[in-house]
């Protein structure tokens, strides 16, 4: 099914890590001839394993090794997943590292034999979000995510590619496994009975009205059209909270494994469906209405921020444009269109996390079932609205407005 | 720039060719061992040699070679161009010949090491534009060609293929240099200006309104956009009645050689925006009024005859779509995209040939400077509705209505 693996395929384990990183020349920068390490597995993901190996006499001297398992950890090797996709993120989080080092994890180097990425560690960062469930604020995750969305968007399209390079990269980054799983999970399981779907059965009316909703479920396969043919950019592909590590200070963009030529609207949606969903989750998580309102204000001021940062980033892009070929009113058609595709995507991303396979713990870690429920309902109906009214988006703050009228119709 | 050429390269000549007809067991059910041969060189493209060759024995047992040249034959070797093209075109001419063998030549063989093409000579063939200029109808044509779009697209296109398939011929077509022509020559030149832009001064004053048009050229640039990067399904690229050979019973798709991943209205557009050009032409080809509706009718009628069956036919597609995964409505909507698509590249299609570099012999074949003048200010009226009242068209009828209702704006 997929290509071999090298015979020097093996899984790392803490028992080979040492010599590993001892056999490494491109470590020598950061690790001595007589080092012993530390070395942690820390992979909560389903698809790798993922190392932490610090000196034992310095643990700044640190570094991170994520190797692609060749099947999906979730559900054992019943799904095999070529470890390829090792390649795929180890070549994205090289171009993510041109264009935006601010917020890339270096990459040390790729083995191909393994399919293992050597990368910065970064230690002193949380996932955004398990910080985001906890209600801590991140005052400058608007200003770095919008940056990182225009860069990494814009200078992987047409507007900036020469024409040849950008057709070599839509071929070197076509990933047809990594592309299923989004097919599947978020475009097309959730609007049907399947049995890898999970919800609570409370919201069993809600889902199947959803479900049973033809008008809904065309837009969404609109949108799983757009997904599966629309060679924009090179999107990260799984731009959700999980895929993002804060601090105070710091934004760092990780795991871009799922990378492909698609809409931009999907990694901007990406990221706007997950802050609605943790704003979701905050009808129930913060029972106090002045913290609530408090900290989802800083919510949905992060999501007008960080569009209006990607709106001025990308103008830096246009101005690089052939003006000649570029006629008035293309340049608003087109981040029109980006606003509308994330309204779209990012309402699938959202629902997908409610009713699909793979849950989100902002929601899914609400203990008590009926707080659950309406926090998942509102979830649902946030995502509705925005796919059926995206059209009529011009502005991010229509956007903003349409997920904060709504409210969640469990009782 | 581009792949070496393979040290066996080098382009045939009248002199070679019968040496190498022996030299390849290919064609031993064609040609005999003590075959001698006659051949011509019949290329009126610019990119390719393509000599016809038949035994003297019998002038039945026939072969064309089209072999492709590593320059634009037009503008000399000043232009060069991959002739990786040829296999490009061997490949599309393949999955042609397997979705519709009655309307595809068959591929013999393919040489890659001459970038050469052996297949069918179609000697009782006419090219399709030259008949129509001479105000020859062809009554299966509608059907024919309706057929050819719907199979060679629908089958291609994420309707049918497995999601590994699709990407995987979409990384195989990519075809950067050729695509370039296309942005340049229909979807960028046209609309500015150049050097290379042809058209009579008369009509000066039309084009340069017509370039002035903001609103004009930002559907343009949405429709390159589309052509640069929608992979919808494989379509053959170049599908003017240039690249179609017929008679009173057949018709053949020649020269795929643009084929790539593309939206399905770049092709069913090309037929019907050159249906269009062939109807601006006998504006003043066709002097007598009764005969010049009598043909005009045909051609609309041809028109809405192939959407009909292109429709007809794709709905047997639609059938095979997994149902369940299918919303009400889902359908129509992506069948009246084709439409709409259709429609504005047809148009763009149209007015390349009327302003651009290429043009075409039903227009620019017009001896009186005059009358060249009212076909080609027809056409390019024709064009301009078409592309701005694209997105109200529901079917085809409507299309052809806007088409019919201009009027040449040349005094």
């Amino acid at each position: 099914m997929f290509a071999e693996l090298s015979p020097r395929y093996k899984p790392l384990t803490l028992e080979t890590i040492g010599d590993y990183v001892h056999s490494r020349p491109e470590l020598r920068d950061i690790f001595h001839e007589n080092d012993e390490f530390d070395a942690v597995e820390v992979g909560d993901g389903n698809l790798n394993l993922v190392f932490k190996v610090w000196a034992k006499a310095d643990r700044k001297r640190t570094v991170v090794f994520k190797q692609a398992l060749p099947y999906l950890r979730l559900v054992g090797d019943s799904w095999p997943l070529p470890p390829d996709r090792a390649r795929i993120e180890a070549q994205a989080l090289t171009i993510h590292y041109q264009l935006v080092p601010a917020y890339t994890p270096k990459v040390y180097f790729y083995d191909p034999d393994l399919y293992l990425i050597a990368m910065q560690n970064l230690d002193d960062h949380l996932i955004m979000r398990k910080g985001l469930s906890q209600g801590i604020q991140y005052p400058h995750f608007a200003e770095h995510i919008g940056l990182f969305l225009a860069r990494t968007l814009g200078y992987t399209s047409d507007l900036v590619l020469d024409y040849r390079a950008k057709k070599m990269e839509v071929a070197r980054f076509i990933n047809p496994e990594l592309c299923k799983i989004t097919e599947d999970l978020v475009f097309t399981e959730p609007y049907r009975y399947t049995e890898r779907n999970r919800f609570d059965k409370e919201l069993e009316p809600q889902v199947l009205a959803l479900q049973a909703d033809e008008s809904l479920r065309c837009e969404v396969a609109k949108m799983k059209t757009k997904f599966m043919t629309q060679a924009q950019a090179l999107v990260h592909g799984d731009l959700h909270t999980g895929s993002i590590m804060v601090n105070q200070t710091d934004t760092y963009v990780i795991d871009p494994e799922f990378a492909f030529y698609a809409p931009m609207g999907f990694d901007v949606g990406a990221v706007i469906g997950n802050l609605l969903l943790n704003y979701a989750a905050h009808e129930v998580r913060t029972p106090d209405p002045e913290k609530r309102a408090t900290f989802r204000k800083y919510l949905t001021d992060t999501i007008i921020r960080l569009w209006q940062v990607f709106e001025r980033e990308f103008a830096i892009i246009w101005n690089q444009v052939d003006a000649i070929n570029m006629p008035k009113g293309y340049q608003q058609h087109y981040m029109q269109g980006i606003l509308q595709d994330a309204a779209g995507m990012g309402a699938c991303k959202m629902m997908r996390r409610i009713i699909g396979l793979a849950g989100v713990e902002d929601i899914r870690g609400i203990p008590d079932v009926r707080e659950r429920c309406i926090a998942t309902s509102l979830a649902l109906n946030i995502g509705v609205q925005l796919i059926m009214k995206r059209e009529s988006f011009t502005r991010i703050e229509e956007l903003v407005e349409t997920a904060t009228a709504c409210r969640p119709s469990y009782p």
